[in-house]
């Protein structure tokens, strides 16, 4: 469901540097921006990344502002070298001198001088301070995180552009400067609210997804709301965008959606299933103990990604060889050999072993045939059991047959078995 | 160092999917394609994120056009629903018909029917099927590696236009196809060849280079050549590019800095670091073992990474907590008692504790503050401690105070672990 005629107030996101341009580099930036400008109101209309080229960027100004945009993000090129040229092309795309600011250029020499000096010729250096202290006539600075200022400069009948820096960290703690400058307020103050709403489903299908939309376009009319179904992580997120006086529409569709399939309904905002993990983990009390072979540390490594996760996570074994499973995991090495290491016995053997030895309350175990050698007629590559058993008795055991190349196989399996986790420790009282 | 007027014919790269403009999903088709055509000696001047709305597909068509650009690449928009619109808008931009191609149809439709049929209405199947074999006239069809056929469409005075499928499985997997098209290789002929060069550095920084490539310029004339640095994995990537002509130069410039930065490269030719340890520790039949706290399995996780890494990986023990190091590693409790977990002595012990366990060649032990909580004023957020211990005694530790948030710490951490590993068995014989 695709509205034809956006109502929304179009922004674009437009990224420049040579790294993103020849792959050397995947850009954070751009999906960060894009979220951040949806959840603001506007319709982001195009994300386009330059390289460090002075006719390439101006052209992608002009391009952003003939497919009528109302604002574009810029990141990167404020740098101290020649090449970063980000400043002086808005500025002339807004029609505007650069002029010296002073004041700003004694702030930035004193945040250069706290820098470690490695090897930079003194003149070089300045002339660097120097330039980034052009701005604009008539620019917001946006005071530097790093060593580069930010800029906000609205071009007489042409979009607002925000300047901000490359390093993402300079780039999204300078961005709340930039929405609170007086363009931004101005601009923002005539977006109208966005009222998304997220839905996240396991094990759900995009065409289930589609069946219902089609049922339920016959009920409503959902001309006026976006949908967007995105898989990540094995799950479907379905995210909802109403145009504006769709937000009934919009709230009636999320309602519908979360009724008919919410059997698969991992949350109904958007919450992660890593942080309803957490949380249930806490409240209830519980610690977790990990045995991993064909993901290799990789659900240890997710379940400690979050901080405090000291508090429910007691560690976990990477059992990749069969002596290690015997050692460690007290999996009988008769059992191995009579079943294989890839069997739901050692599956369970495992979770069973990770929660004596580390004495956690619920174990999971996980062994399979990642590939892309290894794999039989009976136990093919994508071969995956996974068993989570506690304390208290229960037992969920799982094989699947996951589909994909090795790193897929493994991201699912750990994926499986994060939801395996959450759906025990949900029931367990 | 930039050259102003570009000599390589310029390429662009589209990608559609409202998911991108939206910033649901990062994309790692736009990187993948850029690095591809970089590799193959194209100039890739602008990488484009459209939303799935006609109009804008359409005006950035138009613009990599008028960028000058011999080929443009789009992924995404070519499913079976009435959304998926790019092959219908690629065939208006070369200004030719669409026409039904039936056996394609039919062999769609036999790909379709070995799917399982979740919940789908048999007349939608049907449709999308005959909407897939919708193709431009004159244009190349690239067979389906999911369900969706690309095209390869030449536009008169226009630029060639690949269009391939969204899912990153089916994009790469189409791409030697779409390269061995009549289109691709009349356009390939005339692309002078890349002769980039990619060096990887570990411990050196971005201004050590610049200062290096300054000192350079002063004995070469560079401007020909494009130098880019990147950091990723804590490491240093300076990749050079010349212009046509400039070869010579790029290739003084790459010997110039291997041998002003030798102590700390890691590869001359682009080669990882993954890559180099594995091979290493195959050549000498050594294995490994890892006992991790703050890093939770990420190490383990990236040795595993790669195919037959059950060679050489034994498998490893995530001790998040003390009890687990322990009884798992068997470091003694007073060792932790009197130095803290977070010690040299505990990173030594852990390290020969997995060694022990898991009866590897070589161990390492990682124990630290990743944050945010737990820091003191002497083991602050940051503050790691790494040992490497082989079966023949080489023991290198390390202690580093680590920049950055709680991600950061533990990414560094692995990758100084990676490091050390690559050194310390380097040096085995």
């Amino acid at each position: 469901m695709n509205p034809g005629g956006t109502q929304r107030p179009r922004a674009a996101v437009v990224l420049t540097g040579s790294e993103l341009v020849t792959g050397v580099i995947v850009d954070a930036n751009g999906p960060w921006l894009a979220r951040e400008l949806t959840t603001l109101g506007f319709e982001v209309v195009h994300l386009l990344g330059v390289g460090d080229r002075p006719d390439d960027l101006a052209a992608a100004l002009r391009y952003c502002a003939a497919a009528g945009c109302v604002l574009v993000v810029t990141s990167g090129g404020l740098g101290p070298t020649a090449d970063d040229l980000t400043g002086e092309i808005v500025a002339a795309f807004a029609g505007v001198e650069l002029e010296i600011d002073d004041a700003l250029q004694e702030r930035i020499a004193a945040i250069v001088s706290r820098f470690p000096r490695i090897d930079q010729d003194p003149a070089a250096r300045d002339a660097g301070i120097r330039k980034q202290a052009f701005v604009p006539r008539g620019a917001v600075v946006l005071e530097p995180v790093g060593t580069a200022p930010g800029l906000v400069v609205s071009a007489d009948d042409g979009p607002v552009v925000v300047v901000l820096p490359g390093p993402p960290r300079e780039l999204t703690g300078m961005w709340p400067a930039a929405l609170a400058s007086p363009p931004m307020q101005a601009l923002l103050a005539t977006v109208p609210p966005a009222h998304g709403r997220l839905l996240r489903y396991y094990g759900l299908y995009e065409a289930e997804v589609a069946a219902t939309l089609r049922a339920l376009e016959q009920e409503c009319d959902l001309s006026g709301v976006e949908v967007t179904t995105c898989l990540r992580r094995s799950e479907l997120e379905v995210d909802l965008r109403p145009q504006p006086g769709a937000e009934d529409a919009a709230r009636w569709l999320a309602a519908e959606l979360v009724s008919r399939h919410a059997n698969r309904l991992v949350s109904a905002d958007g919450t992660s299933t890593d942080e309803l993990l957490a949380r249930t983990l806490l409240d209830r009390g519980l610690t977790v103990a990990t045995a991993e072979s064909c993901t290799g540390g990789l659900l240890a490594g997710r379940l400690v990604d979050r901080p405090g996760s000291s508090a429910y996570v007691q560690g976990g074994v990477v059992s990749y060889s069969n002596a290690a499973k015997t050692a460690l995991l007290g999996v009988p090495a008769e059992m191995i050999e009579e079943h294989g290491a890839v069997s739901p016995e050692v599956a369970r053997a495992m979770a069973d072993g990770a929660r004596a030895a580390l004495d956690a309350d619920v174990g999971i175990g996980i062994t399979g045939v990642a590939g892309p050698d290894g794999g039989t007629a009976a136990k093919p590559v994508g071969y995956v059991c996974l068993c989570v058993t506690t304390a208290s008795g229960v037992v969920l055991a799982r094989d699947r047959r996951l589909p994909g190349g090795r790193a897929d196989v493994r991201d699912r399996s750990v994926d499986a078995g994060m939801h395996m986790l959450l759906r025990v420790v949900t029931g367990l009282r």
